[in-house]
């Protein structure tokens, strides 16, 4: 059966997350839906399991259809069929057999929002985390700094994480100012071959102490050291956060040259 | 009476616009009831009145209030009476008495944002103008060149606009592209004293004619020169475009040195 990658784009607000639940609706189960109705096999994998209100721009999912399909119409058929979900397939490229969206990832890429002001939002409601004060940008990456490389994060999991060893390795968490159009937000780029459960939010969280002042820098260090989920600041809440694009060693997307 | 100059955010979708309506809910009339409840003189004026579904990032607005306040404890008042409505005063100075919100106004800049894509929006949603075409940028700059400075905008003009000359001057046109969260946007900056109804969505939806490819640069040189209203191109959407700032001899918001 011919395999097929596919980019996937979605809004959290009213999914359980990216895994399939029984009794409510997940981004999987609203994709695997609009498959089925195109003689795909039932189940699909994708490279992040992101968590309930947790968006994506670039979630990688992938399937086996019954039938070869032409990438841009696979894509097209797809989207018809998810409306009105608030999904949206924006890229599709036929892969080999043994390449997998999940297995097959070398990193993935997240992206926390943060908008520092007092006001309410309007127009970003949902897509940036509101924090009424403002932050030092350079506390932050002074912060971040202790957190970058390889490190065991028990601090920032979740008690209900599953995997198997809290040593991640962070390649890359960049806290940048960024000229918004609600005001200028304080962006965290985040990146990592694989991440534990919570781990971005309780990173985001944390670093949200340190702008604020509450904490010293220094402090993260402390509370890494601790391997204590007690430890650890507020967890920052999940529509401020995007799974943005995910690594493979041949990008799937690419145009053929 | 105290007057203060409110900076003013909102969702334009479910508004008629910002202007009072006797049947339909108006950003202005939602400002107007807020600010009410605190003692405001019933009537306030603001430097565009956007239209129904526009958004605006930094429109401004005046009122005059029975007591004194500080303008921070004025803002956070009115955001509470705001509330559930997709409305915030994100700045608030207290003005002198001649001073007025759009008397006072020597110009408006927006903003109207184009996203070229397939695919459906989930996150953009209601942010950007969908277009499902790739769009020519440097054949919309060209096409932008022909708009900018003084011309009779009969061609852009929608034909319930109550200006009393079609006569305006875009002092500002520019066609950029723009790395987006969804996509390569095309952002069109437009600035001027003031607008014809509908001017801005004119110059958008035949612009984004041109990056289309089904009019040449020079077709905009014969739309403009034919002064009808007929030879103008596809009217944009409104939810692409928002009023992002006003500008005043003075900065009203600008930090008291």
């Amino acid at each position: 059966m011919p395999r097929y990658a596919l980019k996937v784009e979605y809004d959290g607000a009213g999914f359980a997350g990216w895994q399939r639940q029984v009794d409510q609706p997940s981004v999987q189960g609203a994709v695997e839906a609009a498959l089925g109705r195109l003689g795909a096999a039932q189940t699909i994998a994708a490279a992040g399991r992101t968590d309930a209100g947790v968006h994506a721009r670039g979630q990688v999912a992938m399937c086996d259809m019954a039938e070869p399909w032409t990438p841009f119409r696979l894509s097209e058929a797809v989207n018809y069929h998810l409306k009105p979900a608030r999904i949206a397939i924006t890229d599709c490229a036929e892969v080999p057999d043994d390449w997998h969206a999940r297995f097959s990832a070398l990193s993935r890429r997240y992206l926390y929002r943060i908008l520092p002001r007092r006001a309410p939002l309007t127009l970003d409601e949902g897509l940036v985390w509101r924090v009424p004060r403002p932050l030092d940008v350079d506390a932050m990456q002074a912060g971040a700094a202790h957190l970058l490389g390889r490190h065991d994060f028990t601090t920032f999991r979740a008690v209900q994480c599953q995997a198997q060893s809290p040593v991640k390795t962070l390649d890359r968490l960049d806290v940048v100012a960024w000229d918004g159009p609600g005001g200028q937000e304080v962006h965290l780029h985040v990146e990592a071959r694989s991440f534990l459960h919570n781990q971005v939010r309780s990173l985001a969280g944390t670093l949200a102490h340190v702008g604020a002042g509450a904490w010293a820098p220094r402090d993260v260090r402390m509370a890494l050291d601790a391997r204590d989920r007690t430890a650890c600041g507020t967890v920052a809440p999940p529509h401020g956060l995007a799974l943005m694009s995910v690594g493979y060693p041949q990008d799937p997307f690419a145009p053929v040259g």
